[in-house]
Formats: structure tokens, C-alpha cells, sequence
């Protein structure tokens, strides 16, 4: 399995709107894009204080995979129209598991 | 299920022995901490450019398991001895999945 992770912080003048939104639009994703096996997302839970605000983690049977799922027209339409306007940072790291 | 998820950038001068012990030691904490449900880490794939160096991905019932895991004398034993010394920068999110 390649399992793909990626942790967002928001700008502070981004709205509770905005950030549902992300959530919303990607979790159509893994219904149009079949390569993709599992897929959760969610915001930070505030357990731990530091945290970044929001993840993905997405797993596919092999990078091949994965690359069709990054490089995907509605999954860049998501990143251009919902996550970019909205973000502050990103940290992402792709692994074989 | 509660999923945690933390993504790290290592030190330049930190060797390559020293990163995999991170891995190694990290990887003994499912079998000594049995609140832990799924757990997988890995270095990154070197797929995508400007990603973080390291994953860790564990998986848990609750809030409650999580924190046990979190602080863990096992597991802040290997922080403490492996992962801060190493240690540039740390992105962590924890979501209800």
C-alpha cells in the first residue's frame, strides 16, 4: 500500500465556511476517482495544543496510483478553488506501508 | 476511530543511522502499548518535492487511547532520545474519523 498524508494550516481570516467547504468538496473525490482505496479527512480534534488544522490521509495500491489521484482535474480543481484561497501552510509526506 | 497523524523534517547534520532508529524504535511501541489499533511510518517516498521527511500514522478507539499513547513512558522515551535530537520541524493532526 502507498499511503499519502497531508496536514494544512488555515489563514486566520479564512471563514468556518471556507474550511467545511475543503472537507465537503474532497470527500466527493474517492467516488470519481476509483484509484483511490481508502480516504479519511477530517479538522483537529484540539487534544493537542500546536497542532496544524486539517488532514488528509489517502491510501492507494501503489505510487502509480497516487500520482493519477495528485495530478486529477478535480482533485487540482478542489486544491485551486477551496484549499489555495485558504491556505497558510502545508506539510505532506508519502510513504509505502 | 481516532486517527493521529505526525509528519517531521529532520536536521541536516542527522545521519542516516540516526533516522532509522527513529523508525526502529518507533516500530516497538505496538506490541508494548496495546491501546494502539493500526500504526504505520515511514520515510517518504521522494515522490512529490517539498515534502516533510518522516510519517506517522496510528490509529486508536478514542480520544482517550490516544492520549495514553501520547504520553506513553515508552513513547516519550523515544522522542526524548531519538526523535528530538533529530528533530527540525514537527506537523501533527489528530481527527475523529
Amino acid at each position: 500500500m502507498f499511503r499519502h498524508v497531508v496536514l494544512f494550516t488555515w489563514a486566520e481570516e479564512s471563514t468556518g465556511e471556507q474550511r467545511a467547504r475543503v472537507a465537503e468538496e474532497l470527500g466527493k473525490l474517492p467516488a470519481a476517482i476509483p484509484e483511490i482505496r481508502a480516504y479519511t479527512l477530517g479538522a483537529d480534534a484540539g487534544v493537542s495544543p500546536g497542532n496544524h488544522q486539517f488532514a488528509i490521509v489517502a491510501d492507494f495500491d501503489g505510487v502509480d496510483e497516487f500520482v493519477t489521484y495528485r495530478d486529477h482535474p478535480l482533485h487540482q480543481a478542489v486544491i485551486a478553488e477551496h484549499i489555495k484561497p485558504i491556505m497558510d501552510t502545508r506539510a505532506a509526506v508519502q510513504f509505502e506501508v
